[in-house]
């Protein structure tokens, strides 16, 4: 395949287990050309997720690719961290050497605004924590709007996972929610009523177990770890791994079937903050603002999977 | 069956197609005594709401059962009315004689509250639209709340049908839900989870018409109405006859599956006021204050709805 | 001077040190005609209150003006009361005599909504604690609203006391107090802009300790109370007695001077909750919907306090 | 004097008439030295705003100071300007000369981060318009922090001017202004209550007309322009020349009085979005987070003013 086929994307992420394997699937995919990571406050503070941004850059071989750090901080509102879920590194679990690699010296909102300058308008950003950096990176150079193809975000959904009407990525800056939403940029959102389908069963990871190279092997650990917390806390009997759905999309969006509708994102309810109010009904008469992503594939999706995480045996 | 075994109910609503098909089913059922009809503004004004309960009573034969006029505005906010869904006159279709019954002339809300505090504490109020008179009571005579046994109201949902977050009913009044919701009384919440299910369809309709008395005629007609509409409005190959629910629910509560959860009011939010934030997944760690009603026995509840039907064959 | 010519009131209130006084003021006037008291939970709960209001009665020698008990919880939210300023009974400092006189049978809301569908059009509300009572009677009778004079209401101001932008009567009650200010009855406003300057300075005690009869004793022991308080909460030299303006306007309107402006009630706020949001620059463009108090002519006020005490040695 | 004695500061305008007058007046004083000039949509939109700075510059004479670009947007919301006060240029009134000098290429906040970095803590902040660049700072990079030695902002108050509740400053971008009173930074708020102290009257435009100087009759044609929309828009006789105060105060303290106190911004409000909510009576108990300009020496006020622009006499 040639490069210029490949679709370009910035994965802007928390790391985090799933953000752990959305950048694996990424850097597997012939399909996409993984351009940078930036890392942002969410599942854990930001030093964290950078520190667990560049282990998995480690594991995955991903030597070329910059990892810019980002916002430590949501725009508006105090940091909330997701201890309880991702463990108080952000990404509990397995053991990982230290990264040779280290972040560059551009900052995260910085390096999104300048390659997306320099570029022909084909990269797709791929935010799957909270939007802190890529509001920060509209408001500080508007002229980047018309540049991004797509920003394909994990997040929100018609329901929550943090409180009962918000989902943690949204919650956790919602003022940065709504800058996006609001921005006119062509969205795909990711949301809950997309990645709990998304979930890693007992029987998918006998298959992960079953590839049997570092990487599969550090997903299975990822997933022990993920499938535990996601049982304590939810009651869930597997753990969705949210983030991977973004990534598998720009790598073939056939996997999903989506609506275009209207999403508005709740910044002042008392019981509501941070949730993205989807229109499904068509109620508010608004124009659609985001593609929402509703039903999943899920034969496809696991196939794509197992073929990424194969991949790396080759590699190998 | 002896009188004191049938569960005595108020019905608190704002006819509307289907408060009338739910008084219709609760005239007909030997299972409830119904002691009261009271009326509010919701989905007309509250003087056709009441002018159109009387019509009801006036098909079903109720002549002895009280019917008093209550509150034509909302606890603090401005009168919405659904015109769009029930006609002008709040239950356009159906050709009615004028009533020979006038209304009583205490206000719904001493209604309310001196049958209550009369009673064994054993009267169940089925409010169906706006909860403006049942928080006016609640708020009027603060030692009725003891004395209710439950209220089983139609109201809410994990989604809207009203604006994307909110159902008609709360959302007219979320004051005077959060006064319900946080009252402490038993509650059973029928939302749109659950009337979405009770969906007529043209095969019910079918069954309606093969009925062939007065009322079932008349509720035909209703269908036809109120089918029309949410085709229109909503893109619904049916129309859900919501408020008939909860007094199925009196009849027989197996029909019914619910789960106790609770369901805070949102009353500050920009696109949430109104809504019922249910908290399915325990993340607020509240304890439950309503039994949220989540599936329906599709066949046992049609069932349940023609034979009430058909027995106004025999009555006649 | 002719019963015709008295100005008829009726005020509800929460006594409260300032609402004693406002009742003391109104019983010895000649100029307003004091037709009843109604009561509402604020200061304190509304059984104390209540009992406060027939101790004030029984002082005053008010024996037939009918003392009618009213909401004990606001329209929507949480009761708050006020002990650091009134005590716990409400009304602490003095010891009174038990009343003699009862309350009426009727609700606090029936008998207001009853007074003024039988009256001419010439009944002034002047409510002094919470608007609970008020709205309560709006809404349950919306055709009083037509019937009213005016309601003469302490509350709200350009800042607060009970939060730095909510004054206690209005925060207590917010959500009845946006029913109240959007009826579009005439509504004078006594908020804290105007109070404040009804400063019972140690120079006033004295004068009012001079006149000597029981009513002006009871009247100083309240003051010596209400002045601790106000010293150690705000740090004042001095109580502000409040309620007593709205019957001082009653009874003489030259004392103030009003600007006619728009107010709404900030019922949303994350720190503005409760506010009366004063037009004072006219930049909403919307009409005024009150006449707001700001200027006290401070000799004039305290010689009329002063006349009416001393009516009671005269009385006696 | 010294340069090691001038108090460095860096105003981040949105000029604006008295944003003019500001920079004037921290151009002719030996007691600051400007360091940099920033620049953000408010008054008007940013280009035109940094084509007034630069205009300003031209006319004081400023050639060294850099004036760096920044946010054309609000943090969160949707942009809002002021033409009716600033007319369309934001700076309507005089005819200004092209400016020879153009923006340094760094943006705005860059600037800001990189001259606090690189100092030893002594650096002051002046924002006299919306406070989204410093915000924005604040969240790029928080290791700046504790590298201010004070933020002198022009904002707020304890009434409004863009709304009854909320300063036009605050109210554009209140989420900003959150962040800023939120990071512990020593804030100096100069607001309504001061700045409408510092009213240029007829007389005041006599003086300045007097001076007779080109950097005095560009102010006194500000004030011409300035004076009318104040007497159109809010009835005023005279402008207050709210910037300015800012940077006199970093002249000389004395001119003003200050009271320590907690400032909360509103951002959820009905009516007072983007109101400083000021415990001026410590009912909130908190921490004071900022010192309010309460009073102005008036007299001292616009001698230093006058001394300021006598200075451009001497200067030619």
């Amino acid at each position: 395949m040639n490069s210029s086929d490949r679709r370009k994307i910035i994965i802007d992420c928390d790391p985090g287990h799933d953000d752990a394997i959305a950048i694996l699937l990424a850097a597997a995919s012939p399909k996409v050309e993984l351009i940078g990571i930036t890392t942002v406050a969410g599942n854990a503070e930001v030093d964290k997720t950078t520190i667990n941004a560049l282990k998995v850059c480690e594991i995955a071989g991903l030597h070329e690719v910059p990892v810019a750090k980002g916002a430590g901080q949501p725009l508006v509102r105090k940091r909330e961290t997701a201890p309880d879920i991702h463990g108080d590194s952000g990404m509990d679990g397995p053991m990982l050497p230290e990264p040779t690699k280290t972040i560059v010296e551009e900052h995260a909102v910085d390096f999104i605004i300048r390659e997306l300058l320099q570029s022909d308008g084909d990269i797709t950003l791929v935010p799957t924590g909270p939007l802190t950096n890529i509001a920060m990176a509209l408001r500080k150079e508007p002229a980047i709007a018309p540049k991004i193809r797509e920003i394909v975000l994990m997040g929100g959904g018609t329901f929550g996972n943090w409180t009962p009407a918000a989902e943690f990525n949204i919650y956790v800056d919602a003022e940065a929610a709504k800058v996006v939403f609001e921005s006119g940029v062509p969205i795909a959102m990711f949301g809950l009523d997309l990645t709990h389908q998304a979930l890693a069963t007992p029987e998918v990871q006998k298959r992960i177990r079953e590839i049997g190279n570092p990487v599969s092997d550090f997903v299975e650990e990822l997933l022990q770890f993920f499938m535990q917390t996601y049982k304590e806390v939810f009651g869930f009997d597997g753990a969705p791994i949210h983030d991977a759905c973004c990534v598998a999309y720009c790598i073939d969006p056939s996997v999903f079937t989506c609506r275009k509708l209207h999403v508005d994102i709740e910044t002042k309810g008392e019981f509501t903050y941070g949730m993205t109010v989807v229109d499904t009904l068509g109620t508010t008469g608004k124009e659609p603002n985001a593609h929402v992503a509703l039903e999943l594939d899920i034969d496809k999706f696991w196939n794509l999977m197992i073929n990424a995480l194969t991949f790396y045996t080759e590699k190998k």
